[in-house]
């Protein structure tokens, strides 16, 4: 049977940050996107319009990824309801700023794990076998686009759940990519190594000093989520014989992760001074 | 006030292999070694048994680290009843074999993590906070070695559970040595990147195969957990000014986790071979 | 004085593979394309009038790059009598097969570095700073390209001169990019981690079992280069703030250098068995 | 014939810190230290006078490693005329502070780079095939230890030179590690990423600064070169069932290489920071 509907971009996460500018990405160029995010009815159908004002196609819906069975429950509607996912993006994340060890509550620590880790693995449970029965079938190869961040590159002081969850997530993409790239499934690990322009996240976690930061970081100074979302369109769209499994993305002014900040003295803290 | 009772190490994870070895390599120097693991009374007095006989001090209980509470009693416990814990061995695995994604269930990879990652954490949360108070009154630095594997730095296919869950032990690993090393909490990451002659657990997973794996290895060819001991009585006693956080071992033969396997062809499957 | 002469793309290495169809992408977009390679005086002409009847421009230029001078003067010929060099792809390799240390003559040693990792520096050093000057004259931001290999991560047995020569770029890589992308030049390391289907490379290197390697790597089994000229491509015009300085790529059947080998058996060789 | 001579442990950078410092520790227990500098001949004769002075054996040579032949020489005749070489350092250090791309002169990138990784090569190359033919002959196997830096793990800016070399210098002692190891010797790769308490290196870098800068370190802020030649002799004496390739030291207060310098705000720059 043909199947002539439009492929499916699955969005878990799609908030105003990356996840809605990816779902907009796709949906500009022929995907129905499927939005599915935890709260905030009125700004998913706002996203919804927008994307189908600019002439594309989207659904949206209301999902805790935290909860058992619940993005089980929205891969095989999608599937049934919508069409075959032919890619998908992981975009929970599960930062909760800085914490001391112990101003870290251990239902927090799990709760990062389960946002973290586990929602990734329940997802390619969920979906990696029919991208595979697809992709055996002589059909598109499927994607699934992981967002991920420095944490889980290095753990920094204060970051133990988020490090502990991003870190788990790494090597589990690593997995991921091992077992289904061989059967068709391109899993991409993005190191989201800066801070982006994203309302919904940055914007509450950092307040009213929100703007300040963004006029101290300067002229292209935050990830614009809708550049990222061309790398995402890039990375689901590299044929067979060239996929990438691992990028880093920042803005120009900013120190990568495995630099130190800059520091106008020569050794201060004595890095790389060493004998004979 | 002063107190004469003997340095503590404990080991969480205290089998015949790795955690064993190391209770008898610190109780041979002086400390009383706590040893904790999930069954087999008589093989832990047994060991608790030869410790003694060799003229040193342990004890031994029997706990489920999965448990919640377990770690934390354990640690208030020792703390009250035998002494102050001056290094602790956080030993557990969650290794399951070789695994497909679809074949591992939903609560093996949730256990994985409890394990693997939870642990750590609960442990740390438990016993840092004792640990820098002693180091902050001018008494001896903490330490807490971890038992880590090769699935810590790279997901092999199969390894979705156990990498995973060591993946983020690894970044947890790095926090609390990122916030606890300046308040005198050395944190030692142990990448285990070989088999360990371990009865208890080698042992089990192999079978009968266990005599023909040892003798295909040849001299020297697999882990001596007396000899790895010695590395973690080494991490455990180095001076403040300089601390190790992350090493690994293998035996000589082996290939290390970062190298292909040998291979006769030059350049088989292409690596490395580009243009121009 | 505004420039209406089309940009510059320079390529160091141009040959059948990945030099010439990153030439040939961005000579399809409007970019003036300079291709220098060593010998082959008819394919370079052959190239350059391959873009041209496509539409695009070109001109090649013969070039030892391990000899002093060669690259310096280039890059201020082309800036003198082409244009300002807006991106730059630095493709040389040192890769000579796998060879023991002692079948490693010091003089390939040598060679390895003067191409792997020195040519680099001498090219940033000729040319950064002109890039500098027109980023902060408010044009366009400068792109370094460069190609490397899977001896950049990791050292293979009989990889001695590669792996040190690559090893060094990627380092010098970052630091390139720790100094020059606060000033708007953004050097890119890819990690080309599989095969490419590169006639006179990889072709040279295999013989007559070129055509046997392809056909037993199977369906989009090698890295086709005009696939990885889009990677190129889209690193080359993030914009400013979303900049990425690493990514892998290998074809999907390839095994991540990070990866073992496959290996039917359960934990043959040991790799995190691991006790208690 | 049965060898009744002392085991020589063979220094190349034997200066007042860490390379003195280890030929001390090894000549403490039974070796016989060759020491090589390039300079002061008075400091040398100082130090084997100070190692006799203490019940130990050593001897002296000045020689400038940058030289074509002078390492090999010094193998050659050490081994003549001294002993089988057990245990080599190579202690030599690249690092010339931090220097803009710009004012780093190639010939400085280019000495780096003899010092940092062609030395190395030079000594395996000459020194690798006697250890190959004791070990296989039943003897001891033999040993490598490289003192590295933090730049061997990331590039800095300012760190062009020392870098590049050290990232050479790094991938270039995995080959060795994974051609010679299973032949019986083994190669450690020792980041030492803080600073050392060396007069001859760090105190000329800081000048007067240097009391100033220990004093602000702290107790125990500094890493003690004595200290660092017990991690130095315990590697050096693995067995060979469990050897470690990689180790990183630090003083207890100094933040990872991979850790952001600790900062008091919440996400100053964003890191970790994203969207949905």
């Amino acid at each position: 049977m043909s199947d002539n509907r439009k492929p499916v971009f699955l969005v878990i996460g799609a908030g105003a940050g990356i996840g809605g500018s990816a779902g907009k990405r796709f949906a500009s160029s022929g995907y129905h996107a499927v939005l599915a995010r935890r709260s905030d009815e009125a700004g998913l159908a706002r996203m919804v319009a927008d994307i189908e004002a600019a002439g594309g196609s989207a659904s949206g819906t209301l999902m805790n990824a935290a909860e058992d069975g619940s993005i089980e429950e929205l891969v095989a509607r999608t599937e049934a309801e919508v069409g075959p996912i032919r890619a998908a993006l992981y975009n929970l994340g599960a930062q909760i700023g800085n914490r001391a060890l112990t101003d870290t509550p251990h239902r927090i620590f799990e709760l990062g794990w389960r946002l973290g880790t586990y929602g990734v693995f329940r997802l390619a449970h969920a979906l990696f076998p029919l991208m595979v029965e697809r992709a055996a079938g002589g059909g598109q190869h499927g994607t699934l686009l992981v967002t991920s961040a420095t944490a889980a590159m290095r753990g920094n002081a204060g970051q133990h759940s988020h490090a502990a969850a991003m870190g788990g997530r790494r090597m589990l993409c690593q997995t991921l990519y091992a077992e289904y790239a061989p059967k068709g499934v391109h899993v991409a690990h993005v190191v989201v190594d800066g801070a982006v322009d994203a309302p919904d996240t940055l914007g509450k976690l950092l307040g009213d000093k929100y703007a300040a930061f963004k006029s101290k970081k300067g002229a292209e100074g935050i990830i614009d989520p809708a550049v990222l979302a061309e790398t995402y369109w890039h990375l689901a769209h590299q044929p067979r014989n060239c996929w990438s499994h691992e990028i880093d993305v920042r803005p120009w002014r900013d120190v990568a992760w495995w630099n130190d900040n800059p520091d106008p003295q020569i050794d201060s803290n004595g890095q790389g001074v060493r004998g004979a």
